[in-house]
């Protein structure tokens, strides 16, 4: 290990907070009960827009464009889908606005306090700057700064992401580490030179949805961000010691 | 008014940190009581080059760098001045360093706690993101997200500034209240939508040496931030009623 890690970087959908049952909770009490509607797989279908949605800004040929307005162009095309057409326009903006809304899982509020007390922490989230602050408020989490896709005007896995945030804490990329309930994004990360931590959410996408361990090779393994936070303090000791 | 108001974006050096009372102090600490040399007139001489240095980058003849960048080369162009020419790097690390722990004015941690309960707040600065995230550790602020000049790559008073910070909380620019100790920050958030108002810092450069009063027309006028909260809360239970 090049040194003791000084600033912890985190994914947040999915590895902070749960979007697949908030999505599916809350939009089943902005909808009503509608039989034959499945709130899971309708959280599920917008959330399968995400990735090609971004991927036209990744490419270029696409300026940057918040999540905030991806969410409400991917919630237009996936509500025929549902029988949802005709839905009105203050409705659609009380769906957007879940997003900004989403529980965590039990373990992070206090584990990311925890780990707050040892090193900088900022989310490093594709969603953006309003929706971070949200969910910030929403859960409790306590951030040093906000940094990201908005910070950088481009998505995750592209690389000035992952060093844009490095730089911002003032730091070289191998005292960061990328905290992540996805191999893809701990990939990336590792590939720019950041340390890796992955967060178990087997989960994430409904029962047995999630990675249950990393398919690459990281640098801690963690069930939980309050296991995280042991095992970083052990890093420290061994970097002290 | 517009509406009431939801997001406070504030200036940090001067409006909320006395950078001239903690780099004079902390210069000393670091560099020892030396025969003739005044450090308040240091801190003075190192903040005189802050507005030329930053304006190469606002005429865009230079590209973005962070202010830990100017506040370096802005502390070798001085240094010969006061006899110093010869200082090793270490020492010129601990003193750029001090910009990264300047203390709040004595209202400040409590007025933001109390406007943050109402308000989503932010820092405004030109300081870089490394020096907003140590300030607010050592004076115990807690920010919604950290906007300003290297969010948005330039350095106010550049309009993009302060309307990056209006669009990153997804607001209006007329929501959004700009504070600052500075009537010339104010000016330009003002040109650019933003609500204003300032608070007084009248020894920000010394004694008699800042601003009693502002000298353009402002929404608030405030003592300093605790009874910013006052007006403020005032303005929300007018807006309501």
């Amino acid at each position: 290990m090049a040194g003791a890690p000084r600033a912890l970087f985190f994914d947040v959908f999915g590895t902070l907070v749960d979007w697949r049952g908030s999505i599916a909770a809350g939009a089943e009490d902005v909808l009503g009960s509608r039989p034959g509607l499945d709130f899971g797989a309708f959280a599920d279908a917008w959330r399968d827009e995400y990735q090609p949605a971004m991927e036209a800004v990744r490419a270029g040929g696409r300026g940057f464009v918040r999540l905030d307005v991806l969410h409400a162009e991917n919630l237009a095309r996936i509500l025929p889908r549902f029988g949802l057409g005709g839905l009105d326009a203050e409705t659609m903006g009380e769906l957007v606005a879940l997003w900004h809304a989403l529980d965590a899982w039990p373990d992070v509020t206090m584990g990311l306090a925890r780990l707050r007390t040892r090193f900088r922490v900022a989310p490093v989230s594709n969603g953006n700057v309003a929706i971070m602050a949200d969910l910030a408020r929403h859960n409790g989490f306590l951030w040093d700064a906000v940094l990201g896709a908005e910070f950088s005007r481009d998505y995750k896995p592209k690389p000035r992401v992952y060093l844009d945030a490095a730089a911002a804490f003032g730091l070289p990329p191998d005292r960061c580490v990328m905290v992540a309930a996805h191999s893809g994004d701990l990939a990336a990360a590792k590939a720019c030179g950041l340390m890796t931590a992955h967060v178990a959410r087997p989960d994430e996408g409904g029962p047995g949805g999630g990675e249950r361990a990393p398919s690459i090779d990281v640098d801690f393994v963690a069930r939980d961000l309050i296991d995280l936070a042991s095992l970083l303090g052990s890093a420290l000791e061994d970097a002290d010691g």
